[in-house]
């Protein structure tokens, strides 16, 4: 079967990657544009760049590298991170553009525009963590475009109907990303699932590779839950906190997701999978609380909370939704992403609630933040079994169970040394 | 004996960390805050963090995949280094700002206390370099916070007593740190270390990672030495020297180091491990000697005679050390970041007393700087001995020998694929 | 032979890294000082800083991964490339210097010099891609002096006879760079070297390794171009350009690559040699055209066209060239540097002429334009060969046949574990 199927691949992905590439050149010749009145913004520039880079770091080191933890789908972890996100950013420029093209007649390219369409990346390449290895390169960009789109439709309706400030909406890439994926991966399920694959397994160089990631991901989270702060207050106060308020929130995610795996553990040892992931729940949380949160503790005890369900999520919840839901979740973004994205949601309402100075405004805020909830959770999970029912179909040619989690199915090795 | 050793780490790391955790969370709540006065300070923001990053990329990435070299213990070098710094860096900020919550009433965040703690933190990191993988996560611990303590107080007193200034006694950490991990690893040295301990190796593998780390700190050693330049004189001119000077040791250094190494090879080959370590011995000279040194190739002469005593040290003081003084120096601290140090040290002396008008004002420069020196060694030896007898302690459950250097003790690997 | 040829690097390469560093010592003693004027230049150093870090990173990271990928080769092509830039940046900076020490009696060291070391750095070790594994690190050192040498003095006879812009003939490195490797690598050919060497292979892990450097030269290649543009024109816009254009050609180029490397592959696979160079070519010919892109769908097209040749000459021209012309080009630099810079001077030339007002001034322009590229390939390609027949003398002990891509000819391993 192995070589149908690759020959398969060959008039299913390079047409698709042409195609769309073309077509995203043409958007480009008649709608988008380079940002000229740049001379004003000198200052933001220098600002924005470097933070600009570190959230590239994340997005193509960080997510590439934390995604080359399976043994034999190291090459497919960080490569098709690449390719998904080479194409992502692009999509995700012309639709963050859609708005300014209707009203100023052009997409503008700037760093704001860049930033935000690393950010809709990294929401699509998390919906890409739950069905890791399950799925071939032309499907991982299927569910990249399909999932950036209802980000960015989600981002819209909340900023158009219920007035959630832009960065607010962002910051949902969390949980929204994790629940698209959750529902992809529910419905991508095929039986003989629930038994560990024999391939899904790490060995001592491929955890250190994907260590790799997560530690750049941990350093620079505090440049991504930053640097959009500025752009809707032109206040350094409150990027800096954000900053001071993220690096904290990890410290102390890493210490609590260490001490819960050691606890939880029969023998006392520390779970690779705990250290990897879980250390990174506090940033989550801290993104989608971002805007409620003023003091050190606080985000401290965030990052405490954070890992805290993280790790008792990956170790108790994890295998749970693999034999009650029949839903198998590669890289554990319930654990790492949903379920931190929704303790910053709570945090942020009873912050904001027991800031409020009168009962009217704490009622109507808790109102509009439990529907930016529900609107975001049903839009995510909907889409994410559309587009599952979408991928499917044979046309597509899913690979074979045997074929999970294998580079060799997508990549040639005319090189390849020993049996390695 | 496996297992019993393991379940007792169960009950030994977790409730450490819990508490030493939740006690800082308190300190948070009580004592620190973030500081609000940024306006004016937007310009310094800028350059700050994005050089503060680069400090945490050095500590954490850095030193974290330095330590990653032996075969086995690979995990444990990039993991207890995230714990340790995550850790270390909270009780750095609290005791760093125990004189301004005096005096101010506060503990203030900013980017400069985050700094300082980084390298508090990279203080405690060195000495871990001298213990690794003969110690467990709850020693690494204790030592970090002990070594960290030492060294804050080392410099209240230095700064109080010797009027030395900020940033020497910062830049002192390289020589604090390595002469407390020695002082530990001979208290801890244990009957038949005097062999080589067979898991005591490198692979090309995890020596490539530790290459990666060496390359991290290597690149970003200048913003190291810089950051903190500027704080104490806003003069931009001596923030640049000291990344030019840095800079230029280091690659003397490099240069230098590969041509002992090959040149004390009796077959003329490259050693890995001092094109590891060596080659930073520059940046740690430098450092110290910083204030003193205005003309670049003086910082060239530095880098060079720093790599030289680096090499020769690795080559014939180490195993010495080993033999003569039963001090066993996993990552050769000694001469990556003790003689170095001094030998920092001692050009500063040199070049201030050339650069005295008069005898009085280099006598006297001469006895404050040899005495900073005096104090440094002794309270960093002294601590290190008195944290070694406090380690010997059974209650915090010492690996067995034959788990030194080993992986398998603290890591829990339920998915590692094949006999890797 | 292994054990003497062993013994005589050691009389070969210390005496030759000592001499050439004493010497650059001596240099930098007479003629070189840090520049005093920064304090007008405040804000200038704070964005270059973090550009010129990474560049920085890209030559040291990036380019020295890129450079580990094969299976018994990686700790040369990691630490030679270290050793290599470390002695090439002091060369570079004192041959960039020799104009102004003509005129102002000093050479300056500031941002911009050290920029612009480190790409002539670069053109060096892209020169070295050539040659990869087929020589020892003197060679590797002399190459490196010589093509420097050439690459500067290209540089003034561009600048002094033809009015090219500074800035245009540095970024002719790509091109220089690879001819002169090529040349090299054609003189040093051996019989028997058109069968594929055993040990020229990549196994899983190191492959990996050289996807992270590519990773880094992918992610900080907008630094690299746009690094210097602000140099000449003290224009904000025109910098931020380049980083935008730089991004768009380099996103489109990693999707083309991918296309093409499926496309072109009898069993629809992914080539992990393609993965990892072509999807930079995009970068290459950008930055050689940059002065004339000012669309960023211009940008995209240009790294579509430079992916396509790039993935299609690494298909079919680099076998040809080994068949053909005896030719072996280690890390494949035709198709990645030379061609995509080809193409991007072709580029600009076109759009030069379509810009311009008036024929005369597009025909003067063309005239100047073709010249450049004669003079760079010329100049590059003499050289490459006169550098080669300079190695081929047994004077420098060039490796056997047998010992071709092999750490064990040039790295002491006394800690290496297992068979690894």
């Amino acid at each position: 079967m192995a070589p149908q199927y690759a020959q398969s691949l060959r008039f299913r992905l390079p047409p698709l990657l042409f195609f769309l590439q073309t077509g995203f050149i043409v958007v480009f010749i008649f709608y988008v544009d380079i940002e000229q009145n740049v001379q004003t913004k000198q200052h933001a520039f220098t600002n924005y760049y470097s933070e600009f880079q570190d959230v590239h770091v994340m997005v193509i080191l960080g997510f590439g590298f934390l995604a080359t933890f399976l043994v034999r789908y190291s090459f497919s972890g960080a490569g098709f991170t690449l390719l998904v996100a080479a194409m992502a950013v692009q999509w995700a420029v012309i639709l963050n553009g859609v708005e300014s093209m209707y009203h100023r007649g052009k997409i503008w390219i700037n760093m704001r525009s860049l930033v935000v369409a690393e950010m809709c990346t990294a929401s699509s390449l998390i919906a890409i963590g739950a069905v890791l290895g399950k799925t071939n390169p032309v499907h991982l960009l299927l569910i990249a475009l399909l999932e950036i789109s209802g980000f960015v439709l989600n981002g819209w309706l909340l900023q158009t109907f219920l007035k959630v400030q832009f960065l607010n909406t962002i910051m949902l890439l969390h949980i929204f990303g994790a629940f698209f994926g959750l529902m992809l991966s529910w419905v991508l399920y095929r039986q003989g699932s629930e038994q560990q694959h024999e391939k899904e397994k790490i060995d001592r160089k491929t955890g250190l590779f994907s260590v790799m990631g997560t530690l750049f991901l941990w350093i620079f989270w505090p440049s991504f839950n930053s640097v959009l702060v500025e752009v809707d207050h032109l206040d350094r106060g409150r990027s800096l906190r954000a900053v001071y308020s993220t690096y904290l929130a990890l410290a102390v995610s890493a210490v609590t997701a260490a001490g819960f795996s050691v606890l939880t553990s029969p023998q006392g040892k520390l779970n690779l999978f705990h250290i990897q992931r879980c250390t990174l729940a506090g940033g989550v949380a801290i993104g989608v609380a971002m805007s409620a949160v003023h003091l050190p503790w606080v985000a401290m005890a965030i990052g405490f909370a954070a890992a805290l369900i993280s790790t008792l999520g990956s170790r108790y919840i994890k295998p749970l939704m693999l034999f009650a839901f029949e839903c198998h979740d590669t890289c554990g973004v319930l654990s790492v992403h949903g379920l931190p994205g929704i303790l910053g949601w709570m945090v942020q309402l009873l912050l904001q609630i027991a800031d409020s100075d009168d009962l009217t405004t704490a009622v109507r805020f808790a109102v509009f933040h439990i529907c930016t909830l529900l609107i975001t959770l049903s839009l995510s999970m909907i889409l994410g079994i559309i587009t599952g029912f979408l991928l499917k179909c044979n046309f597509w040619r899913p690979p074979q169970n045997k074929k999970f989690f294998d580079d060799q199915a997508f990549w040639d090795f005319p090189h390849l040394g020993g049996k390695n």
